[in-house]
């Protein structure tokens, strides 16, 4: 079983943290903020109050047994260098590191980090998708070109079947589920009959997604 | 066309008002920061530098004429709030707004806001379904119980057609979309092949996900 550190544990950090140990996996977790700690401890294996750019301090906690360290730093863009340094000199396997900006990452990719990512920028463009349209609940992009997303049936394919609506011919798009409220069908078949406020899960080109969107 | 006004321009904020422009909307974008509004202003419609809690200065900016506010500042809860109460009795249709925990979001839906999101948080979940399986590469939920995953083909699945791999059976999975570098097949049939490193995109129960995330 891997185990993880996460430094930093602000609301992404804590995130991470709390999925990881909700999905069975030991992860310690460390912040210079002694009111973070407090408030994660019950949520991950060990939470520790420590500045992570003192090399001893981290080295101490054993960082280089852990099979991923995910560095959460975002504001302090000096110590989420250092600390990305730090742990990867010190031998742990995967770095993911949290950036604020292009050069940011540039940076945190030439000192080992195996990973960076964008956050609050990724959830700002998925934001931005389901708010052009309200019938787009949620949006994963697949390729350029390509998404999956979440559409509210449309007032005139409620009563219908997936083969008298035919999706695939009129919008370009196909079904991949269906929910109705607390049910979902993953495997929707051509009788399957939309009803009200169903949610379907479609998968198409962006140009015919956008068409979508646009009759809401 | 809708129009959207973008409240604060941090890291998400600014992502929002960014892809909404790109998407051909017209993108008011305020900020109290002179920086940020130098930054941003050849990516959005019209830049404003102002403090959005000074109610007069918003209101000379004509924001009671946008259909949708996005609300992005997630630091200063207090002018969080205000500034969504003031948006919506001057008058916004939709807004959005940014919360920092549970607590503000809860505010937040009582003085108005028609949505909360949590970008971090829900992005720290992403990322950690990522991390614990290193074949997963996007993930979104569906519905508590329910995920569509891309996932890295298994060694043992290259050369093998979906009808041979029988996902349905084994795994209790459903293949929705098959990605091989640049291309993308988006109605997989019974005869298609696994190639190597190809992306499949699957939908399924957490439980029978987690089971695959674990062979990685
Ligand atoms: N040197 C350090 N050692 C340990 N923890 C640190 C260090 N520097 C910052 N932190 C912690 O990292 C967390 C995240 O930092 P910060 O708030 O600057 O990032 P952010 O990108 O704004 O976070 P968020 O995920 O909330 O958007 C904070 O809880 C902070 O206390
Ligand atoms: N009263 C205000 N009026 C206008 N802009 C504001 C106001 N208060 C904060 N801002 C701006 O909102 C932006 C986001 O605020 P802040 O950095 O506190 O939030 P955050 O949640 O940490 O952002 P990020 O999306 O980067 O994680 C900043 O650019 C800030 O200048
Ligand atoms: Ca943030
Ligand atoms: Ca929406
Ligand atoms: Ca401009
Ligand atoms: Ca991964």
């Amino acid at each position: 079983m891997k185990q993880f550190a996460v430094i930093g544990c602000g609301r992404f950090g804590s995130s991470v943290a709390r999925t990881l140990y909700g999905l069975g996996y030991d992860v310690l977790a460390i912040d210079e903020d002694e009111d973070v700690i407090q408030n994660i401890s019950d949520s991950v294996t060990h939470a520790v109050q420590a500045d992570a750019t003192d090399e001893a301090s981290i080295k101490s906690l054993g960082i280089r047994n852990f099979d991923v360290a995910v560095i959460t730093i975002g504001s302090d863009i000096q110590s989420s260098i250092l600390i990305t340094l730090i742990v990867k000199e010190l031998g742990v396997k995967y770095v993911v590191a949290k950036a604020q900006n292009e050069l940011h990452a540039k940076v945190l990719y030439k000192i080992g980090a195996d990973r960076v990512v964008f956050p609050e920028r990724d959830m700002g463009v998925r934001v931005a998708h389901n708010l052009v349209s309200s019938n787009i609940l949620d949006y994963i992009e697949l390729a350029p070109d390509y998404s999956i997303v979440e559409i509210l049936a449309l007032k005139d394919w409620e009563g219908k079947s997936l083969s008298e609506l035919n999706m695939r011919a009129r919008y370009g798009i196909n079904v991949m589920a269906i929910k109705h409220g607390a049910e979902i069908n993953i495997s929707p078949n051509a009788l399957d009959t939309i009803r009200k406020d169903d949610v379907l899960v479609v998968i198409g080109h962006n140009d015919d997604v956008q068409k979508l969107e646009k009759k809401a």
